[in-house]
Parts: C-alpha cells; structure tokens; sequence
C-alpha cells in the first residue's frame, strides 16, 4: 500500500499512543475527583498541556519555569478538545449569546460551514468572505466582507484541499487596524493542516483563538486542542473541565499521545519540511510533464511558497475524481477527492469558491504526503498514474 | 490502594483496550476517506456499531441478519460520541431550532444543568422537575412540571450521587399519555450510570433517546455514544459522520475498545448485579451501625431495590465530606463526594433537590464500586472510616 492521504489522517505514531494509553492506565481516576489517584491524572494532564505549550512555542522554557506554576489563571492557553470540529466549534458558539454578524472564508472546514448555516435559523447574519482565483483569502477581502456588527472572523491557515496557506498575519493586522478603538472581533484559525506541518508560531500570530487536531500528525483520533489568546466566555457548558472552556471528563490517554506526538514532530521539524518541498517539487515537476493534468489552482507552479508542501490539488482530464482514486486504491495507493469530512456530498464549495471550472471539480483528486512519504512511493504513484490515465 | 469511585471513572478493562488501539493503528485512515484503507476503518466502525446494537439488545441476532446490512438506514441507532456530556447535549441542542421550553429534572448532571441556564439567555425557557426527598422524580412530578409547548424532557436514569433509580418507563408511558394526538415531547435519559451497571432495556423503554460513557464501564475516556429511537434534527454540525448527528473523525480506538468492553460487562451481568447487591447490602449495615453515619436518603435501608448497588451516598456527623475524602484518601482509599464533574462547586443541587439539611449536604460523600471491588476492600474502607471518625 501506497498511502498518500496524510491531510485526513496520518500514519499513527504508535509507539507514542501505546506508552500514552499504559501510563493513562495507571492514572485511570476521574481528572477532577479529589482523592489522591484523581490528582494524579490531573497532574499528568497538566504536564501535557504544560509539554504542549512548550512545543508550540507558546511557553519559553519549560524547566526555567517550573512545572504547573507557569500555566495557572490568564496563562492556562491549551484547552483539550475531543478533536479538530469541536475546537472550531467552541469560539464560534461562544458568539451565541452576543448577537452579531459571522464572517468565515468560503475555504472553511465543513465544521464552520455547515455550522454557520444552521446559525442562520437562529437569526445570526453570516458574512462569506470570497477566496480569489489561488484560493487564497486576502486582508482586503476580509475587511471588505466585514460589517460594524461583526464579532467573530474565521480564516484557516491552511486549506485542507489545496495546500494554500492563508496571510493569517496580515489578516489579523487587519482586523486589528480596523477594530482599532472599538469592540474587537474574535479572529479564529484552524490550524489543523498548519500545526506540525508548516512554520507556524500561535503565540507571534495576531489571532484570538486556533484548534488542532491529532490524528493528523499520528496521534489517535478523538483528541484536538483550542488555543486561545485570550478569554472565551463558553456556549457549551457542563462539568466545568478545561477551565469551563471544554466539558466533559477528559481523554488522558489522548492527551498525553498528542503531547508526546507533537513533540515528536517538532524534533527535526525544519529538515522534514525542506524534505517534503523536495518531494512535492518532485511530484509538480512530473505531473506537470502529464498533458491530462490540471494542478489546481493553475498558478501552484508560480508560487510554490504560498503552498504547503504536504498537500496537492489537481484534476486529469479523463476521469471524475471519484473514479481516479478508485482507480489507484485497486492499485493500492490511497489518494482522495476533496475533505474525507465531505467525501459523501458532490459539491466543492472549495473549488467553487476559486471559481474553479466545473467539469475541472468534478474531476480534482488530493495527495497528501507525510512524514515517511518517500520518493519511491511518489515515483510509484506516478507511474501508476500514467498507466491508469493510458487506459482511459 | 482501594478504589472506591468507580462512578467517576471505572478500573480500565486494559486488554481491551489496548487490542482496540492497536486493531486501529492496522485501519488508522479516516473513516470517510473513499480509498481502500478508509473503507477498512470504516468497516471496522460500522462493525462495532452493530456488536454494541447487539450487546445492548437493540438488535437481537448478530450473525442471523448478517453485518451491516441491518444497521442501514432507520435501523442505525447507536451514534458515537467523545462521551456522555456530548451524547446528552446533541438532543437538547436539537431543540435549539425549535423553540420550545426544555424540561429537567432537578438532579440531573451538570452537563444538561449548566447547559440549560446559558439557553436560557436565549429566551429558552426552563422547567424544572422537583425530586421527591428519596431523591426520586415520579411521573406525576413530571406531568406537573410539562407545559403545553413542552418539547424536552430529561431524567436521569440512575443518579450519579445517589444511586436512585429513576422510574424511567412509567415516566416515558404519562409523557406518551400527555401527548396523545399531538406533538410528541423528546423524552430523553442519560444512561450513564445504568448501561452496564443495573438491568436497563433500551429498546423496551419509552425513551427517544439515551447517552453512555464508556469509561463508566473501564473502555478510554473520550469515547460514548448516543442512542436514538427516532431520527433527530442535529444543532451540531460538520462533516457528517455518524449520519450527521455527530460531526468529526471518528475516534476508531475508542469505538472498538467500547464495543469490547460492553461485550464484556454482558457476560456474567446478573451474577456481577448480585454480587454488588450482596456488597452494598453488607457496606449499609455496617454503616448503619456507625451512629455518626446517616445515610441519603435516610430511607435507602427500606427500598434498596430503588437504588443502584454500585453507589452509595452517606454523611458523617463530624467531618465535612471534602476533609473525609481528603482523610480517606491519605490512607490509600478513594472516595469522592459527589459527582467527579462538579467537584470544583461548593453546591451540591442534586442534595439540595432533595431538601436534604444543609449540614448533612456538606457532610456527604459518595462510594462506588466496580466489578473488581472485594469484600475484603469494603471491610478495610468500613475500618479505615470507623478510625478516622473516632480520631474526630
């Protein structure tokens, strides 16, 4: 099996979960109860957001510090999550209560897009702010979307589909200048395609509030984290777990596989991205030479830079993208259409948004690559490529 | 140590769980992706969906009816969830398009306690149902409390303090009753405590819907479903999963792991109900004998059978609960007051639903065993509590 669909899942870092999952064993007790097997889960759980927090740069020196000390009140920024969607879930529901206009891009996850739609039913106006033609959101189409009224903006970092990285900095600034002496609006990204995958410093970001997701960089499926910059006052409630900002008891087990697999992956994290700009280089190059292929957008070639090296976007021009990765998983590579969270509808609001031709939609495929992705394994895939495309 | 809060969380069945982690690292691609390696997964989900049916009596012949093919369509009705705070929510969420007031009882969990006083802020109006002093709520109390533009009634099954049993079936019967010829209420129960735990049939019951948590039963945290018996409209939304009533990658692990451990906890179910029978009935007595012990409710020594085996709630004259768990606690046994979830508040609303004294209320504490509880820890718990008392 070839594997080329890291952006829905990554290959699992099992060791990390097994030791994860042993050490959970031992601290089997309720994280909030107050005896002392509770508090022992607790202290683990606070020691892996503490590990996280140094990881993602947010906290300078873990040992300096000294451990739990450092991430209590207003420091506390890591609030752990059953995943990706409910991290994205969390600042957007907190507008429930404040009446007010939501922005997202039109590149968004289904997570905000389906979710947006149903707030509409409740009155909440929703504002899209357009991509241009590489699928990228610029600052001025984000404060020519936003309104007086706005409250909360969404803006991926990278798009799940296309690769393409979002001006997340300047947008901010943006945002910030145009709220400047006013209410300020909740500027949310999903990081989950960013994290551990491109250079991407949360605390240096102008942003409010961005989630992650483990299972993309090989932690199991069922944990994710909220980051927040600042306070959120939570529409979904319960226990109070997670400083209020995340009910329900917490997954340690998950917890602690996402602390170690993160740290895992910001060993070496610069050689690993220069690796896959090697291999998606590769992979442009030759797909480029291929008359019946179509990258998508068309501009990918001209500016690689504002690409994630992990994720490619393209259409042949023979066969609908449902048939190809048919086609290629009876050959054992594993490729998909668009998002897996959207493989069931027919529609790319994606493509759509980019204005992409729509017999060009209908016939897009997504590679992912990740951390054990070799060169043999593209060359492989190309060549299975060609050969399918030779009997179409 | 002797493990005393298995409410809070239960002794992890350990093999279980670490066969279904790594049966998913062999299927770690998402269950949505359209490539081979997405349907393994997703086969694997669907698998377990059915053996959970299966145990739970939803579905009565597993190997008859041939996988899969039963559970399609209106038949599929266990959806997974990252726990029973998020199962309780996807239906009081449900009525977030349908305005109509919300009805609980007085000594739900605070998953649906909180969440309901911040729907308030939208207009939702809340009813609550009041407990009798036993801690029980009756049909009638739930017939006063209803109005006419009732669309949501929840009662707990087994209360997670107490361990009161909640006439579930009769209250679904006057609720069908009330509505005859009309809009039918979701009447909705968490079964947190009951699946599992006590005799409890889903599929008999006039419920609509139920919740589980599989850490109640030693399956990982972060993993539970919710049971449906009628297609709900979701608030909730994202990529579709589980039919569109709970969006986000499945958490394949924990869905395996889940399935196991409730396959596991059905052998023998009866034998282990009377043996938490036998181990509760000797822990009353000696407590009984104890005169600085009052047990709550006061009257649980004159209907045990309305009363969970697996917990028990006691005060004690001279020590306030949060210094008896903390006492307990320095000599290795572990007790909680009242529900892990709440841990942090100082109220205690489901005593307080009770008219229970206020003392009496600070005083309490809770115990609860679990499949692997001795005679033997009860004895040395009955000891170690019978010395601190004295010392006090």
């Amino acid at each position: 099996m070839i594997y080329l669909d890291w952006a829905a899942s990554a290959v699992p870092q099992e060791d990390a979960c097994i030791k994860a999952l042993k050490k959970s064993f031992l601290n089997f007790a309720n994280p909030s109860a107050k005896h002392c097997m509770g508090e022992a889960a607790r202290f683990l759980l606070e020691e892996a957001r503490e590990e996280i927090s140094y990881t993602l740069g947010i906290k300078k020196n873990l040992t300096q510090e000294g451990s739990k000390k450092s991430l209590s009140g207003s420091e506390k920024r890591i609030f752990f999550t059953s995943g990706g969607t409910e991290a994205n879930h969390i600042p957007l529901f907190a507008m429930m209560t404040a009446p007010c206009s939501i922005c997202i891009s039109s590149l968004e996850h289904s997570a905000f897009r389906e979710q947006v739609k149903i707030m509409q039913q409740l009155k909440f106006k929703v504002l899209v702010i357009p991509s241009d033609k590489n699928g990228i959101i610029t600052p001025e189409a984000v404060l020519k979307t936003v309104e007086k009224d706005t409250g909360f903006v969404t803006v991926m970092a990278v798009n799940n589909e296309t690769g393409a990285i979002q001006p997340i900095a300047e947008i901010g600034a943006a945002l910030e200048e145009f709220t400047k002496g006013r209410r300020k609006i909740h500027f949310h990204t999903d990081a989950v395609q960013a994290i551990g995958k491109i250079p991407f410093n949360l605390l240096n970001l102008p942003i409010h509030s961005a989630s992650f997701s483990g299972h993309k960089i090989g932690a199991p499926r069922g944990i994710g984290f909220l980051y927040t910059a600042k306070n959120i006052e939570p529409f979904i409630r319960g226990g109070g777990q997670e400083n209020g900002i995340r009910p329900g008891t917490e997954n340690l087990a998950g917890i602690l596989a996402l602390a170690e697999c993160l740290k895992n992956y910001s060993i070496d994290e610069k050689e690993h991205f220069s690796k896959a700009q090697n291999l998606m280089d590769y992979l442009i190059e030759e797909l480029s030479k291929i008359n019946d292929v179509t990258l998508i957008p068309q501009t990918r070639l001209e500016n690689p830079q504002n690409f994630s090296p992990w994720i490619l976007q393209f259409a042949v021009r023979q066969l609908t993208g449902e048939v190809l990765v048919r086609c290629l998983s009876e050959r054992g590579i594993c490729i998909s259409t668009g998002s897996a969270c959207s493989s069931k509808k027919h529609s790319r609001p994606v493509l759509d948004a980019m204005k992409v031709d729509r017999a060009l939609q209908m016939n897009a495929v997504r590679v992912s690559i990740g951390r054990t992705t070799t060169l043999d394994e593209l060359k492989e895939f190309v060549t299975v490529l060609k050969e399918i495309l030779k009997e179409f």
